[in-house]
Parts: structure tokens; sequence; C-alpha cells
């Protein structure tokens, strides 16, 4: 298996004409071999105009052929072996285990989506049968389907290789839509990238799909702008920082025709340690605590980097606890220089702010990029004075946030800003930990899009329940989610067919419902099997 | 039955303290009494307050209590009786059959919303029951439900004084998805509102639910905007000009946190008159498309305001017969002296652009604000060539392009911006018209959220599958709707519940299933009545 550095623009491999640029290993410092090549203007049009050829092909193909090019992207990865694998160990820094097991969940979630396509359920079909006697007037037959919204620009994220990037959520929940999809890989990881890449080109070859269905571009942000600009482009989904988020945002609503961008930007996914559950397993909290911290040197968008408790012995049981677990973990190898750099900044600004005292740092290293742990505790009289302080740190540091008493615990949850994730460590037999709870959930709703319990928010299942999305700013659009089955509804919008004949609807709106897909008929569901 | 000149913040009356306006008769050019006061920054800030202090509690209301509000609603605008449509007639020039309809359609409007709240459909429960054997690791129990996205500001409509004003589709929509709403009048009917008004505030009353729940104010821009700015405010929902939703668009765009603003804002909403129909029946298409034409004054945004077909006998025909039929159109009274002025303007901007010629007039009218219906005919390359002729005439003008064979029809259609609705007229037994319609289709569904077949565009039905929306500049976010019970997804977002004890959980989500409604367990759907 060779990694080349081209262009992936339909079913062509393209030198790209601005410029070239090498992975980096982290671990390292050293740069990686080939140099893959950055797309001008015209590449970026380029594969814009291919996806939009596509278009009206690919969002009507049948639900059994879409479902089974998924399935092939699947397979194609699974066929990349070991050196899918060991590239990306080697441009981010991340373990073995750690990277299989992402390219599992990466080829789990493109087949739970092609079984989401296969029950047509996303399709949303609907009709409402026209009432020829009805006084004054009688109804038409009206008839609505959801259809994909155009090409969709993905950007990689930089802390899932895989997951999140070429072949990830995004651009599995967009080509489940039915729509061409158009890849930014991100320039940290672009040997993984671009296998992956070459996966999803295999698939669309093998499937006869037409060729502008997928592209991987590289580009630097002026052609990252363009891309978003294009007017081809119909949406973008992103991973990333909060300045690049907004970024794309407002190239995105200055655009003629304004299109939505799909960012999630940051969090900080604070957890909640209530009395009784404090109480009884301080100790314990902490350590499993750190273990969620720490993971993939907490470069997870859901790492819990604010704990909120009343002050107490018993959150000083939790600190002692998490201080000595932390203090015995060895800095990890962060994705790239620069997150490494930021991080190391971020803890620098943190540890400088007033009222804001170091419980412990993990172990230093002489190597480079590697990150060394950090908790830091603060009081809530600070903490709502200081925004810095709701500030995330991408990577394995975090503030305790000691708070008076229940009532200040609730007003620094109203405080805070939105979040992908907000958890309660709580004991469900002891009163003061429900009625306390029962008095944030209010606010936890409206902040995040996920409120666990008694777990570590580290672990995003894709699933239909899940959702990976919350309020501004932990995404640009909290109406969404971006991993799990749910995600389908950034792609599609709904068109309605009125009077239409049988034989010019699309077949899921059609009579004999071909496709037995289930439908809502005059307010009832009708399940597909039943038709 | 009084009007009243005040704002009705909650459970108050209040006078606005930013000055006042009257009404105006648009039939004479009268004023009307009483004077309406305007609201001042105090008032906006107070209605939002309210709302926000109403928002916990009314989000979580049960399916019944919810549902019995929407339905008391409904009795309560019945219950103000003829006054409410004489005020409607005096201050909008519209006839008694259109406003006693228009009426009829919105309490049906709330009685839908009131089924849909109480069957729960809209909740879109999931439950993914936990994993506790799954390797390489256990699967957290996941549970999703949608919850309200937080207070609402709807900005009433020139153009339904009821349907899209102080209880329409927008208001109802996001109650019944547990959303407070402050509703800005508009100042064309403050005395149809404020009767309106106090209807909600009445049956807020009568269910005893918290008096946040609804407020309507008056207010001039720059309280308009502030509404929008309001951090409190979570979504914004409005029917009007372009240039007025892209202003509240910017200003949605420009807070700390960004909100979605569900405008609707422009269409010409294209008829595509095919050989075979035209043939058989240019005549009546004619004078039907009159018809439609001149509804309401033209003041409907789904009036077609472009006609597109293949040049020819059969075309000249149709034009000959809308031409003779519309000779004989009485002007009718607009809404507003603004909006008969514009259209005015409209109308000889129009006649004034390159290669327009006028194919026919109504009759004219010497009193004031009376809209005199227009026909205009154009070639496809001039169209094509003036974007000047794209755009909308808000009134009873349209202009039909002749095109030189089907690809240029074709042609055209791509050209097109975003609409709500595309029509065509067919013969579904002629090849001829069941082939080009299946080339255009692709490119309808691109550009509109309602195809109709042999039909009118005015005239939306309120059911399921109705679609009133499409892309931009239809809209300002083409993946919804602001009529149908789909409107209710507007303003509901997903929270996922992980691990979360069964007695904290939401009703929706608890094993027991209390409410009764449908679920996604697994994936697999179960139907409520199965609990």
């Amino acid at each position: 298996m060779t990694v080349g550095g081209d262009l992936l623009i339909g079913a062509s491999r393209v030198a790209g004409a601005a410029g070239v640029f090498r992975a980096v290993d982290p671990a390292t410092g050293h740069t990686l071999e080939p140099a893959f090549t950055l797309a001008d203007a015209a590449d970026v049009a380029h594969a814009c105009a291919l996806a939009d050829a596509a278009f009206d092909t690919y969002r009507e193909t049948a639900p059994a052929e879409r479902a089974a090019f998924l399935e092939t992207i699947a397979s194609e990865i699974e066929a990349l072996g070991d050196a899918l694998i060991e590239r990306a160990m080697s441009e981010t820094g991340l373990p073995r285990p750690r990277l299989e097991g992402e390219r599992a969940r990466t080829c789990n979630q493109l087949r739970l989506f092609a079984r989401l396509v296969r029950s047509g359920d996303a399709l949303d079909a609907r009709i409402d049968p026209a009432l020829p006697e009805r006084k004054p007037l009688p109804r038409a037959d009206l008839r609505l389907r959801r259809i994909a919204v155009g090409p969709v620009a993905v950007f990689g994220a930089s802390n899932f290789p895989l997951a999140f990037s070429v072949a990830g959520g995004d651009t599995a929940s967009a080509l489940a839509a039915g729509c061409p999809v158009v890849v930014k890989g991100h320039p940290a990881h672009p040997g993984t990238s671009a296998l992956v890449g070459g996966a999803v080109q295999a698939a669309v070859a093998r499937c006869g799909l037409p060729e502008g269905v997928f592209s991987l571009l590289f580009a630097d942000n002026e052609r990252a702008g363009a891309l978003v600009s294009d007017p081809r482009i119909q949406a973008v989904g992103f991973t990333g920082s909060r300045a690049g988020g907004v970024a794309l945002m407002r190239i995105a609503q200055s655009r003629p025709q304004p299109i939505p961008v799909y960012g999630e930007l940051s969090a900080v996914n604070p957890v909640f340690l209530l009395p009784a559950a404090l109480e009884a397993r301080a100790d314990a909290l902490g350590a499993q605590f750190v273990d969620s911290l720490t993971l993939g040197a907490g470069q997870f968008c859901t790492n819990p980097g604010l704990l909120l408790a009343v002050d107490g012995p018993d959150l000083d049981r939790f600190v002692a606890s998490a201080a000595t677990a932390l203090a015995q973990r060895a800095a990890q190898t962060m994705l790239t220089p620069g997150i490494a750099e930021a991080y190391r900044r971020g803890v620098v600004r943190l540890a400088g702010e007033r009222n804001v005292e170091c419980a412990a740092r993990g172990l230093e290293s002489g190597e480079p990029n590697r990150g060394q742990a950090g908790l830091y505790t603060t009081d809530a009289d600070s903490f709502l004075a200081q925004p810095a302080l709701h500030e995330e740190i991408f990577g394995s540091t975090a503030l305790v946030v000691r708070c008076r008493d229940a009532a200040q615990l609730t007003a620094v949850a109203r405080a805070l800003e939105g979040q992908l994730t907000a958890t309660l460590q709580l004991d469900a037999d002891d009163a003061r930990d429900t009625t306390l709870a029962r008095a944030l959930l209010p606010t936890l709703e409206r902040k995040a899009g996920r409120i666990l319990v008694n777990g570590w928010p580290t672990g995003v299942e894709v699933t239909h329940a899940m959702v990976h999305g919350g309020p501004w700013p932990a995404t640009t659009d909290g109406r969404s989610t971006s991993v799990g089955t749910a995600a389908i509804e950034r792609f599609l919008r709904p068109v309605c067919y009125q009077d239409m004949p049988d034989s010019l609807l699309p077949q899921a709106l059609q009579d004999a419902n071909p496709w037995r897909v289930r439908r809502l008929v005059d307010g009832n569901m009708v399940l597909g099997g039943d038709a």
C-alpha cells in the first residue's frame, strides 16, 4: 500500500497546483514522506462541478443501492489493512488500540447509516390523501418526502483521523442523505486521509456511481474558504476550533445564497459532583475522572474540563484522589505541534488567572509535543467573575470549581455557555442528590446536547438516540447532532408534491410503495411492512 | 368588544412608552381609532424576561395540557365573533368571506397542532437500551427526546392578518413545540392583532399557564431589532419582505449567540405550461390563471408571478385568454398604502424593462390604494439576461416568458432562484408533457418546496405533508416549512439522556411510557398504542 500525494477529484488523482506540504510525526517531530499537493481555485471548482453533476443521479439512488455503497466504503476501508493504522499512528501519535477501535467505529457507523437508508425512515414519507368532496373547497392530494440538500463540504477534524475525518460522521451522514461530498482533508493526517479517500473513491467506482459523489482536497485557508463560497456547495460540516468554525460560518453567511454550517466548536463538558455521591465515593470518582480526562491526551470534544461541587471535606477528598492519580500520568503525544503548543499556552494562561490554584500536574517529558496533564481549582465567585475560566483548553487539563452551597452550584450551571455534554455524579437513592439533580436538570437541558448520569462524557456511541451537539458555542447549530442516525437530518429538506400523477412521483410516495417505506398517512404512521 | 391600544405583556395590558400610531383603512385612506402604543426597550426586555421565566414550566407541560391550551386559543378567537372580522376588514381591505375563511384556517391550524401535541409524535422519543454484555465495552442506556429551543419572537405578516399573524402558523407551531412566544404585531392591523392577542392572553389565564407564555408588542424597527437581539430569544419567525428578513437575519447572526431566523421572503412561483396541456386547454388555463393571480389582490406569497412555455400559437391563445379575463378585473384594495405604492412602482419598473410588452392591464380605479392587475410578456433570452425580471412584484402582476424550445424552457428553470412553489400544467397521457416534466422535475425539486401538477399555487393546505418553504431566497432556511405540522421541527432540538434513572427521566422516555407516545426502540418504531 503506497500513499500518494495527489488530490482525489472524482475518479482522478490530480497533483494540486498550489504547492506541497508534508505531515509531521508528532511523537518525533520529524516530517513524513510523501509530499502532498494543495488544491488551487480551479481544483476546488472542478471538485464542486463534479459533485453538482453527480447530485441529481446520486440523490435518487434506491435505498438498497445507496446502502450498498456505504457498506462498500466500509469494506474498502477494512481492506486497507494495517497500512492505514500504521500511517495514522505515525501522523497522529495515537496508539494502535485507539486507532483500531476508531476504525471499527467508522465502519460500524457507515453500516448503521446503510441500515437507516435501507429502511427508508429518513425519507419521512407523508401522504395526505385528496378530499374531493370537502366543503367549501376540495383538498388536493399532498405528499412529502425529504430530499438531499445538495453537495456538502466536509472539513476533516484533527482529533479523530478516521471517525471525524474523510469517511467520518459528517461524510457518512451526508452520503446517506444523498449528498455528494467534497472533503477538505485535515493537514495533520494527509496520508491517513489519502488512504481512506482512496477507499471511498474505489467504492464509488465499484458501485457504478457518478464520479463526483466524492472528492478529497487538501487546501490552504483561502482555498478552503473558496470551497465554502462555491455556489454549488449547499451545506458544510466542520469539527474544530471556535475561531475556525466562526470563520467558515461568516463565509457561508456572506454568500449571495447563505448556507448552513454545522460546526462543532468548543465545550468544557461540566461534571457535577452531587453531595451524596461525593460523600460515598469521592476517591473512586477522582480516579475515574482522571481516566476520562487523560484518555487520548484529553483531545476529545467531550473531554471533562470542568468539575463543579459544593465545597467541603468530600470535595477535598475528590481533589486529593484525582491529584494523586494525575500526578502519576505520563505526558502523552499530542496530535500536532500546534495543538501541543496551544495546550501548553492554555495551561499557562489558566494557571495565571486570579484565584486559580494548581492541584496537580502530570509527569513531564523531554520528548516533543507531549501534553502534561493538569488539575486546577478555583472558587465559584472567581469562576462567575472571570470569563476566561469558562474557556476550553484542548487537552488533559481540568478546573474544579468549589461552590459555597447548592444554590451557588445552580447559579454556576446557569452561567455556563452551551455544551456538548453535562454529567451528574449522583446517588439515585439519596434525596439530597435527586433534589439537586431535579433543580439542575432544566438548566442542563438548556445548555447541553447530552446529559449523563454516573458516567464520563468521553466515548460517544453511534446509535439512534445519541446527540453529539448542543447550543452555541458547543456547535453552530444546536438543532442537530453530528453523531448518530439523527445526523442525517442536517442534509435533508422537505419537498411536497401536490396532485402529482403516480407515474411522476418519486418511488417513496407512489401508491404501491415499492420501497416499502414507513409513511405517515393522514397523520397516522403506517409501517413499511404493512404496505 | 372594544379594541384597546395597549401592549399585552404577560397577563398585563401596558401602555407602551415609545409613542403611538393608528391603523389606516386602506379602502378609504382614513385613519382608524384607537391609537396603539409602541414598546420601548424596557417593554421588550420585560416581555422577554417573562417568556424566559415561563419557559421551563411551559416546555414541560403534558401533551394533554398543552393541546388543551392550543384548543382554548382557537375557542377564544372564535368567541371574539364578528368584531374580529369587522376590524380586520377595516384594517386590511380584505373581503368578509376571505377573512372568515382565514379565521377558520387559523383555528383549524391550532387544533391540528393540538392533535400533533397530544400524539407525542413530535417528541421523537428514541431509546437505545443498554448492552451491558457488549465487548469490548458495554453500551450505556441512551434516550432522546426533542425539547423546545426557548422563547421565540414572531413577526406578524401583513398579508394574512389572522393565519400568519398573532396566532398564526409561527405562533401555533412555536407554542406547540413548548416555546413561549413574543409577537411583534404588524402595524397594518393593530386592532386585529390586539383582539387576537387578547384571546391568547385569555387562554393563557384560563389554562393556568405562566403569564410569560405569550406577549404582544408593537414596536418600531429599532425595538423590533432589540427583540431579535435579546439574549433570551432563541429563534425568530418572520414573513415579509426580502429586505426585512435579511435585516433580521443579520441581527440574529451578529448576536454573541447566533440564533436561527425562519423568514419567508419572496417568490415568483413559476408555472410551466407544457405543450400538450397548452394545446388542449390554453383558453381554460388562461382564465384559471387570472383567477389565481388576482385572488386577494395578488397578495399571496404563492401568487403565480411567472409563466413559462414554449412559444407558439398555443401560448398566444393562453396569453389572449388571460389578457381578456384580466382586462375585466376590477382594481382591488391592497393591504396598506405602502404596499399599494410599492406595487404601482414595481409594475412601472417591469413595464420599462427592455423587451417587456404589456399584454393587458386590469380596470383602473380612482379610489385610494387600489391595485390594477397586469400581464406582461418577454422572451427567454431577455429573461435570462435581465436579473430584474426575476424579482417578485407583490400584487396581481405576472410575466409570461416565451421560450424557443423545450431546452430553453429547462435552461430558464435552472436559472430561477429558490421558490415556494413550482407548478406544472401538463397532460399526463401525452408523452411530450411527461417527458418534459421528467426533465424539469430534478431542477424544480432543487428550486422549490412544493411542486404542483394541474393546480394553482395560491391556497396552502395545513396538513402533515404540506411544505410552505423552499431554498433561498424563498426562505432564509429551506430545511423547514412554515405551514403544516412539520413546522414544529423549527422550534425543537434533540437532547440525549445517558444512563439516567427512570425517576429523573422526562415522562416521554420513562420505561412505563406514561404518555403512550410512539418511540424508536433500538431503531424500530414502537407505536404508542403498543406500549
